[in-house]
């Protein structure tokens, strides 16, 4: 018996050996095509410099609609489709004007509504300012917060190594904040920007007024780190200083957009799905390169390396461009509600919407099964620099799908500049680095290769 | 005897698990301490936009000695001393310009004299160019380069994962260039810039005549990488296109600078020397905060740590900011001569010379025993994602070092931006990201207590 086990051992070990020096091959292929012949720079060009902002129902984000389709057209899928999507629409109209009111001292303040948000009444509201450090004290200050603006200032943790982990335990803030405040008849809120550094930047985002009754809706603004300092210091010599708010944002009726998928047939396994995805919305203050051109170019860049080095997958591939992540989630709820209808399995979902910085691994949403078998794949990764394999969240907009036993990842770039740019003016093109953006839709092709393929 | 290995295996995993346990809390007050109670970043402020540039030899390299002695001497040391360094000093003068002329057409480029680099005649030289991929290619040319301006024109190879190879292979033509082209009789020599990314920035650098003599020098200039693509086009169309180059600089006589020095003399080993520095001077385009700026503050903060934590270190300690490692490497030099002259005992050196980037892991010069002690701690550093210990090149101050049985170490930060900045014009404060900074401060410090205590 123990020859032939050893000789079984010695066909597994070098049928593994195989499979291993050939996805080295590949994976070196993937990489090469991605850092010498991508396309994903030049389309986040075209989608930040030509377009710009995509904020849900904009013209923009038709535009991009449009350009993305006729890009993914010419990479050789089966078939390149939309998905109707319903999107809230939300404009901010002029832009808002703050000011702290130090005594007869007026210090302007720069400001912006946050997504979601009511305006101020005409002439803007001014009122006196209490500050928190988070939605927990407001039951404390109770009749206290009346008439009031209420400003949170719990800035995100500086001790955190992964930023993402800051921004989870501050977001409520702004999210909940003006619901919240609102129950204690506060009259508006302006949240510290969500930013681990200090600069003139407003950073706004999604608010959410939840199930109160509209008549209690307040505005709810950001402002920026340095603002947030300020006003608290200020706050601190004199209690009584006034703000000052005025901003015009409107929510409109939805209006139709779309999802944007190609499709490329399994040679083996048609029936089963894998998605690669970014999405196409941004918000309005800038044109959203890193969040999330970046992910949607670099999922643009997964089919485009496959078509370079000539790999045809062997399960049904889609990269789908989502809409609305922003501010709703429209987009990742509609393509599970077809999926479903259709009866679609889906076996593997990745997505890309941390930002075109270097990537440093991924995410994982999968059971021990899956996700034993992937960390074999780790040294596999480390000529390129990717280290990191954890379980973690993958994704907003392939959160809502619930296939069985799917594996879902998120790619996971060095996250310390994130929040630099996250929802602000400065979310640029110039903040993207060629080469990290190559290296993530290199690292999404390694992957979803070896998924496929295994 | 099975029991008794067994009990024995026990007590030396118990030990070894106290000490893991012991390393782990440590290495979390560094990284805490780094990430909320640092001074590197306001000190890079201050060298950066409040003394700028610091080329050997210039004004400001003088200042920025007094500036880090006199915040060393806030930090603890049992002593603050200079170490005198006769450095070279080179000025560029008035601004160089450059265009091609193209037929009647003029075209002007941006351009830089390369460092240690003669002028051109006070009107410049016009002269036809021939592009060359690389030194080898000047020996097959021979006589046609006579009377021409030699074009350096092979690029950084995208391929590789790592910057800094590709920077190895291509800096011979900025470094050795107008040495070889001026044996074949050639008028002047332009190279593309060492940049991985297509910009406007002419990217500076030593270059050297060698032992040639003086009567050959040529004058030698970098020029963007752009604009490298622009007279590469332009040439295939007009092989005969003039290039006109003018620039004024000058290399004067050796002048008198300085190395900066803190020592904390050892607790239990004061005769063994560990070191960790960068390097005080920079080119003179910019205030070099990635190069090398963001080294020498963090090498600082690595005692601002020890001090915060309350680590006195086992052995002797010195921080050490060289002079002179861009155009000469005197400071390096100079510190090993006075370590043999003293008859110093150096344990450990590590250098900070990559940039300010997202910190990966280190570059080892180690023997295999030492090395193997070292990928023992690998565990330690995972939750701060770093992850890359390999042997390589550790730094270009620490080269001369040379005791018995001496690690060196180099960090390695993210690798993907810093050409885009080295040695040019835009190697500015604003480049730098505050977290990425302490990040790297504090994976330096770890590495120092690690070495220290074991």
């Amino acid at each position: 018996m123990r020859k032939i086990v050893f000789l079984t051992a010695l066909i597994f070990t070098g049928f593994t050996l195989f499979a291993q020096t050939n996805d080295e091959q590949t994976l070196k292929q993937i990489y090469k095509s991605s850092l010498t012949n991508s396309k994903c720079y030049s389309w986040l060009d075209y989608l930040s410099n030509s377009i710009g902002s995509r904020l849900s129902g904009s013209e923009n984000a038709q535009k991009a609609v449009q350009y993305t389709k006729a890009q993914l057209e010419t990479l050789g899928f089966d078939r390149v489709f939309l998905q109707d999507v319903m999107v809230p629409k939300w404009v901010r109209g002029v832009k808002e004007s703050a000011y702290i009111l130090d005594n007869k001292i007026k210090i302007n303040i720069p400001v912006c509504a946050l997504g979601g948000s009511i305006a101020t009444p005409k002439n803007g509201i001014t009122a006196e300012v209490i500050e928190v450090n988070g939605i927990k004290e407001l039951e404390a200050l109770g009749e206290k917060l009346k008439g009031k603006i209420v400003f949170f200032n719990r800035p995100m943790d500086p001790e955190n190594i992964e930023a993402f982990n800051s921004y989870s335990g501050c977001v409520d803030q702004r999210y909940n904040g003006a619901k919240e405040a609102s129950k204690y008849g506060a009259l508006a809120t302006i949240v510290r920007s969500m930013n681990l550094r200090l600069d003139d930047f407003p950073h706004t985002g999604a608010q959410s007024y939840g199930d109160i009754p509209k008549s209690q809706y307040i505005p709810a603004a950001a402002f920026s780190t340095n603002a947030a300092e300020l006003l608290s210091k200020t706050l601190k010599v004199n209690p009584h200083l006034k703000f000052y708010l005025k901003q015009s944002c409107q929510q409109m009726e939805d209006v139709l957009s779309y999802n944007v998928i190609g499709e490329i047939k399994g040679t083996e396994h048609p029936e089963n799905i894998m998605v690669v995805g970014g999405h196409l919305d941004s918000w309005d203050l800038a044109d959203g390169s890193q969040d999330d051109g970046a992910g949607v170019v670099q999922s643009m860049e997964v089919m485009n390396i496959f078509k370079n080095i000539g790999y045809k997958p062997k399960n049904t591939l889609r990269v789908v461009l989502f809409m609305n992540e922003e501010n709703g989630g429209r987009g990742g709820k509609k393509y599970e509600e077809l999926a479903k209808t259709n009866n679609e399995t889906h076996i593997f979902a990745l997505e890309s919407d941390s930002g075109g910085f270097s990537p440093r691994g991924f995410d994982f949403e999968s059971d021990d099964v899956n996700f034993n078998k992937i960390l074999t794949w780790k040294n596999l990764f480390e000529p390129y620099l990717i280290h990191s394999f954890v379980k973690g969240h993958s994704g907003s907009d392939i959160e809502p799908l619930t296939s069985k036993s799917i594996v879902k990842a998120g790619l996971k770039p060095d996250s310390q500049r994130y929040f630099d740019y996250h929802h602000a003016a400065n979310d640029k093109f110039d903040a993207i680095n060629k080469r990290e953006l190559e290296l993530g839709a290199a690292t999404m092709a390694a992957l979803m290769y070896l998924i496929d393929k295994n």
